[in-house]
């Protein structure tokens, strides 16, 4: 009986407080554009968005009507050819670019390397004989980087002549030395949430004639990104996680409009030459976005992407910002009140997120001993986290449609979980 | 009044013939599994291939249920996170390839990358300190090859410190000596049609040391293609083509197992790590074909040709060869008598496709001058080919839907054509 008080007594607050937070939140009214399921709580839209409502007839128009019917037109009838690039335009916006400059194609990991292999090309191929020109310089990657993007930086630096250096990513900026020819930063940690300062390190870049690619991949879509304005060089990011493209849908590629012209790709495929269907021999590249374009575009995947990018008509990148905060904070109250001794040494659960809103992205990572079976547990009572090894909770809030009473929902049934587990 | 007389002949006893050999044709059943319109003649499914019935459902239930309902569960839940090497086991049995060697994923020219990189590593890894590991060696191309094979070649070499040399595809096998690497070559010819002798060359590779990549894009599904049996090393193929995957399918990259081992892509992705969700710091590649993994697959179009393969079932290649032959003897035989002064040197249209059935492909490539002005008329009046520059008329026979019928139509439109040009 007391149990069941205390837990009644902050459950009754805190479902009130969702109540009028859901009440008052401008973005409500996307949820409806969503395929979701009021059994669950849907914490995961930073590894899978989840599908707007308008995707299926969209794909069903796609693979009937300009696949089935008009076959190989579409190319040119339904504006295939130049979807790498539309559908590029229409992220610029959200993560902070003018038109131009954002191609669609490939996964993140390919993207990877054209933008380091490109960065270090435009170096060397800058002015002066500097070290990174004769011993091809370093590469600083994110100790704590997605694994994919230490992997692809040590490939792009063994097949260009560079070398990379992992540095812890608050030391970054200050690692930045003479040698430094680019540097590869994560705009939030995929594993802590935390967001970092890329404005930063791209400045100490520049200072010394470095380049920066930043890798959007936790950020476009669910916070500002300032590509234009913060002087970025190359970004790569994903279209399934924030953007809610679908299961593997097309990454994107960022090369500033001052360096396209100097964009030397490691990856010349037929899609980037100047002339495509000339068929020439001889390799020629085309000017702007497209330069990074490889192969035929997986059109299934990338109109799917289009469709469901139609959601952030009219929605402003602030307001989901102002909102995924509140979730956030709403989450870690709920997880005070809900879950005894949170946050203590010896507790169940304590957060590898920052506090301060300026280093937090849109997700809360938890550490708690036992992550994958609670992982497994709320699963089983209807709540869809992440687990990290080894010991990460991930709870992704994606402000297009995730409400305040999923989070109350959430932090409750962690609460009853952890609380089953360590009667 | 004559004129029509002429025509008129031919067209009857032409017409008759193919309505025997539809009638007589043992794959013919199989055109009731894909979408196409009695008004138009499909013959351009050498460049995107038509949809199999099956696949709007199969796509809808992807997108609603897969990934609307079922989300992130999907990776394990629907079998996304094993789809690659799954669906390369299902192209397999079509390219000649015992199970385990194939991976499906990213474009062709990705693929490209990955086993010429691959293979000059192999030959690097060889003992023997000979000219190919001192100064890196030579990439032979063939010099009419498809462009994306011969950029991306140049790609290759430059980042490994190999030179790429271009020979005409059939002096290939002479062109092998001591200082050649790889040779990366065309099964069949994307513009002439022609079918080339790959054992040849991979032979010769062979008593060299060197490696052999073979480009299956314009084979695989056409005609017998036997990786396993003639000792292919490396093979990258595409499956929008003959194997109906979709726009922008993804393609596949065959390792043979003896090298699985030794193979060192430039593009190891988190995909390809031996333990890819421990999220380790350290590159340990996977054994066997996930090997060639890079990124996150792109699920909606890899699962559309998923299923496009079921159209396969009971479909021996044998079969398909030898109507492919059929379609394309009797196109010539109808070309010859609908288009006055085929062949000859003054003549409209001229055939750039050898007679020789071991050198031909599935599909005949037309000289012609007008290319381009008639490849649209013959859209116009429902014939739907395409059109290589300068000059070259590509008719792509796709043994699982192409009736002779078809074949007829073709040629006899082509000839109304030519007749209304230069009456």
């Amino acid at each position: 009986m007391s149990e069941t008080r205390e837990r009644n007594e902050p459950a009754a607050e805190l479902a009130g407080a969702a109540e009028a937070y859901d009440r008052e939140d401008e973005l409500a009214a996307k949820r409806a554009e969503f395929v979701l399921d009021d059994g669950t709580v849907y914490l995961d839209g930073n590894s899978l968005g989840a599908l707007p409502r308008s995707v299926p007839d969209r794909v069903a128009d796609v693979v009937a009507r300009e696949w089935g019917r008009l076959r190989i037109r579409s190319w040119s009838e339904s504006g295939w050819w130049q979807a790498p690039e539309r559908i590029g335009d229409r992220i610029a916006p959200l993560v902070g670019a003018a038109p131009g400059q954002i191609v669609v194609g490939d996964s993140t990991s390919v993207n990877v390397l054209k933008a380091v292999v490109g960065a270090l090309r435009v170096v060397r191929a800058g002015s002066g004989a500097d070290d990174r020109r004769r011993d091809g310089g370093e590469v600083l990657v994110d100790a704590g980087t997605f694994p994919t993007d230490g992997y692809i930086a040590e490939s792009a630096a063994r097949m260009t002549g560079a070398r990379v250096r992992a540095v812890p990513a608050d030391e970054m900026a200050d690692a930045v030395g003479p040698n430094t020819a680019v540097a590869l930063v994560n705009h939030v940690d995929y594993r802590t949430g935390e967001l970092r300062d890329v404005a930063e390190v791209t400045e100490a870049l520049h200072r010394t004639g470095g380049r920066v690619v930043w890798d959007v991949c936790h950020s476009a879509g669910a916070l500002p990104v300032e590509l234009d304005a913060t002087g970025a060089d190359f970004a790569v990011g994903c279209t399934y996680k924030y953007l809610n493209g679908g299961p593997g849908s097309p990454a994107f590629l960022y090369v500033r409009r001052e360096l396209q012209h100097r964009f030397d790709s490691p990856l010349p495929g037929w899609n980037s030459h100047s002339e495509p269907f000339a068929m020439s021999a001889d390799y020629v590249p085309a000017e702007g976005a497209p330069r990074g374009r490889v192969g035929t575009p997986d059109i299934l995947s990338m109109l799917a992407l289009e469709e469901a990018l139609r959601v952030w008509d009219g929605v402003g990148i602030g307001a989901v910002r102002a909102k995924s905060l509140a979730l956030s904070d709403f989450f870690l109250r709920c997880v005070r009140q809900y879950v005894p001794g949170a946050g203590g040494a010896d507790g169940p659960v304590r957060s590898a997120t920052p506090e301060e809103h300026a280093r937090r992205g849109s997700q809360i990572a938890l550490h708690c001993p036992d992550a994958a079976d609670v992982t497994r547990e709320l699963l089983d009572r209807g709540v869809v986290i992440d687990h990290r090894p080894p010991d990460t909770l991930r709870f992704g809030f994606t402000p297009l449609y995730t409400s305040f009473a999923d989070v109350e929902r959430a932090a409750r049934t962690l609460g009853d979980v952890l609380r089953a587990r360590r009667p």
